[in-house]
C-alpha cells in the first residue's frame, strides 16, 4: 500500500507539504498542488476521503436542490453550481445536484437549496441536516443572495440621472421576498426624487413583457426608461420598441436585472445589474461547509453588492437629447 | 450505533429492500424510497457509502471537466450536468466540477471531459483512471455526442423541401470533428440533390454571424436559406436579416443549432436542430460508471439522433410564395 510518506519522496516535498496539499489545497501554490498530485498519480496514492468520511461520520456530500422550473433559468444556475463546486473541492466535497422535481434528501453531509417558492417553507422545514438557502427568505432561514434592494436603487438611480422623465418599475410576478427587494430600491429612489412610483408586473418570459408593451404603448410616452426585475423581461421591452421603430436608448431607456448571458446576445446590448452569480455558490458552499463544521449552528445571511453594467440600452451621462 | 435492521423496522419493511434503497435506488419506487429515507432520516441512519468506497478502493467521485471557456456556452452545460448527476445518483456517486482552465486531476475514480480543442488531448492521454468524452473525436477516445451528420443533413434536407433556392451553410470557424461533420451532413444532401454546396465559417458568436452577413448581403438574394451551425449563429444571421428589412421566412430562412434556451428567446423563434443533452449527459455518466466498474475497459461510442423542431424562422412545408 503506498503511502503518504511515499507521496513526499517521490515529489520531494515534506509529509506536512502533501497532507496540505490533500486536506488544505486552497493554502497551497498550483505548482506544488501540480507537483504533488503528479507523485499521487505516479504512484496510485488514494488519499483517505473515505476514511476520513468514515472516521467522522460525514459522507463528505453536499445536495444541491434546484426547485425552479430549469428550463427558465439555465444560464444562471450554472455559473452558481461552478462557485458551489469551487468551494465543496476545497474542502473535499463533491456534489449531488437535484432537479426537475425531485425531492429525495437521500445521504448528504447538508443541502444547498435555491427556487423556493412559498409552498417550499414547510418541506425545507421538516429537513434536519444543515441547509443554506440560495435566494433572500422571510422565514429565518440561513441564506445567500445578492442585495436585491440595492439593485433596484442602482438602476432606479442611474435611469433618473440620464434625464429619462418617466421611470417605470417592470416587475416579475410573484410573491417573493427577492422581487419585493428589487421593487422596495425602486420605491425609495423614485420617492427621494419626489416622483411617483409605477409598477407592473409580469411573468418571467420576454414573451410577456413584449406583450404587455405591445397592449399598453400608449402608456409610455418618449422618454420613459423601463427599469426591469430581469433580464428576460428586458429583452421583451427592447423588442417591442423596436417593433414601434423607437430609438433606443434616446427615445426609451431599459436597465435589465442579472447580468448572465442573455444581456449580452440581444442587439443594443442590455445595461444591466449584474450579479456575481459564481461568487455567490461559492459563499453558499462556504457557508454550509461552516453549518455542517459547527454541528448545525445559525449562520444568518450574507448578501453580495450588485453592480451597474452600463451598455446600450441608456443614454450616455447628460442626456443625449440635450447633447 | 443505527443499523440497517432498525431502518427496515421502523420503515416495515424488509432489510432488502433497505439495501435495494440504498445501493439500486433506480430499481425502487419512489414511494419506497420516500418511505425508506423517511426512516432513515428519523433514526439518523447513515448507509456507509464511505465503507462501501474504502473497501473497493473507490472515492465514489467523478470529476466532470469543462475545457471550453464557460462564458460562450453556459446555458447548453447546465443540461448535460443535470443528466450526468441524475446517472451518477442512482449509482451513489457524486459529482465534482472543473472549468475555468483548472486542471486539477484531484482524486476521482473517472473523468468526464467536454470543450476539448486539438490542443488538449495531449494531456488527456496521460489521465490513467476512466475518462469519457463529450464530443465526438478522432483520437480513439470513448465519447457520446448527438449524431452530427444527422443534424447537418436534417436541416439541408428541410431547408432544400421548402423551396429555398440557395442553401448556404454558415459553419464555426473551428477544427473539430463535430463541425466536420455537421458539415459533411450539409454537403452530402446537397450533392444528392444536385446543388453546389457554400459554406462560410465564422466564430461561434452572434455578432461575427451578424457581421459576417452584413459585409456579403449582396451576395444572399431572397430565397437563400440559412443552415447554422449552432443557435448562436442564426441569432446573428436573424439580426442582420432583419436590419435590412427583409422578410423572415419569406425573403429568407434560417435554421439553428442545439436547442436550448437561445432558439427561445429571439423573435421569431428559431426552427433549430435540437440535441438531448440532458440525455446525452445521462449516457456519459452511465458509460463512464461502467467503464470505472470494468476497470478502464473501452467502451467505444454512442450518438443521439437530434432532432427537427419547426418553428418560425422557416416557411411552412410547400413554400409559402407559391401560396
Amino acid at each position: 500500500m503506498v503511502t503518504l510518506a511515499d507521496v513526499a519522496r517521490r515529489a520531494n516535498v515534506s509529509k506536512m507539504t502533501v497532507s496540505r496539499v490533500i486536506n488544505h489545497p486552497e493554502q497551497v501554490t498550483d505548482e506544488l498542488k501540480k507537483l504533488v498530485f503528479a507523485a499521487m498519480h505516479e504512484l496510485d496514492y488514494r488519499p483517505n476521503v473515505a476514511a476520513k468520511a468514515l472516521a467522522k461520520n460525514r459522507t463528505q456530500i453536499v445536495k444541491f436542490f434546484i426547485l425552479e422550473e430549469i428550463s427558465t433559468v439555465e444560464p444562471y444556475y450554472m455559473n452558481l453550481l461552478l462557485g458551489i463546486s469551487l468551494a465543496l473541492s476545497r474542502h473535499q466535497y463533491s456534489l449531488q445536484l437535484v432537479a426537475n422535481n425531485s425531492f429525495d434528501l437521500g445521504v448528504c453531509d447538508g443541502y444547498i437549496i435555491t427556487g423556493m417558492r412559498k409552498s417550499d417553507y414547510e418541506w425545507i422545514s421538516r429537513i434536519e441536516k444543515p441547509v443554506i438557502l440560495f435566494g433572500e427568505n422571510l422565514y429565518g432561514y440561513d441564506f445567500v443572495d445578492t442585495n436585491n434592494k440595492k439593485g433596484g436603487m442602482l438602476s432606479t438611480r442611474y435611469a433618473l440621472s440620464l434625464g429619462y422623465d418617466k421611470v417605470v418599475f417592470v416587475g416579475i410576478d410573484l410573491k417573493e421576498a427577492f422581487e419585493y427587494s428589487r421593487e422596495r430600491g425602486y420605491i425609495q429612489v423614485m420617492q427621494e426624487s419626489l416622483k411617483e412610483p409605477e409598477i407592473v408586473r409580469v411573468e418571467n418570459h420576454s414573451h410577456k413583457s413584449q406583450e404587455m408593451l405591445q397592449k399598453n404603448w400608449e402608456k409610455y410616452p418618449k422618454n420613459t426608461a423601463f427599469v426591469c426585475a430581469s433580464d428576460r423581461i428586458a429583452v421583451g421591452i427592447e423588442r417591442a420598441i423596436q417593433e414601434k421603430g423607437a430609438n433606443i436608448p434616446d427615445d426609451y431607456g431599459i436597465i435589465g436585472y442579472d447580468g448572465i448571458f442573455l444581456d449580452q446576445v440581444v442587439s443594443p446590448r442590455l445595461t444591466t445589474i449584474r450579479q456575481d452569480v459564481a461568487k455567490l455558490g461559492e459563499i453558499c458552499g462556504e457557508m454550509l461547509l461552516n453549518k455542517i463544521e459547527q454541528k448545525g449552528k445559525k449562520q444568518g445571511f450574507k448578501l453580495l453588492d450588485p453592480m451597474l453594467v452600463k451598455r446600450e440600452t441608456t443614454r450616455r451621462k447628460g442626456g443625449s437629447e440635450k447633447s
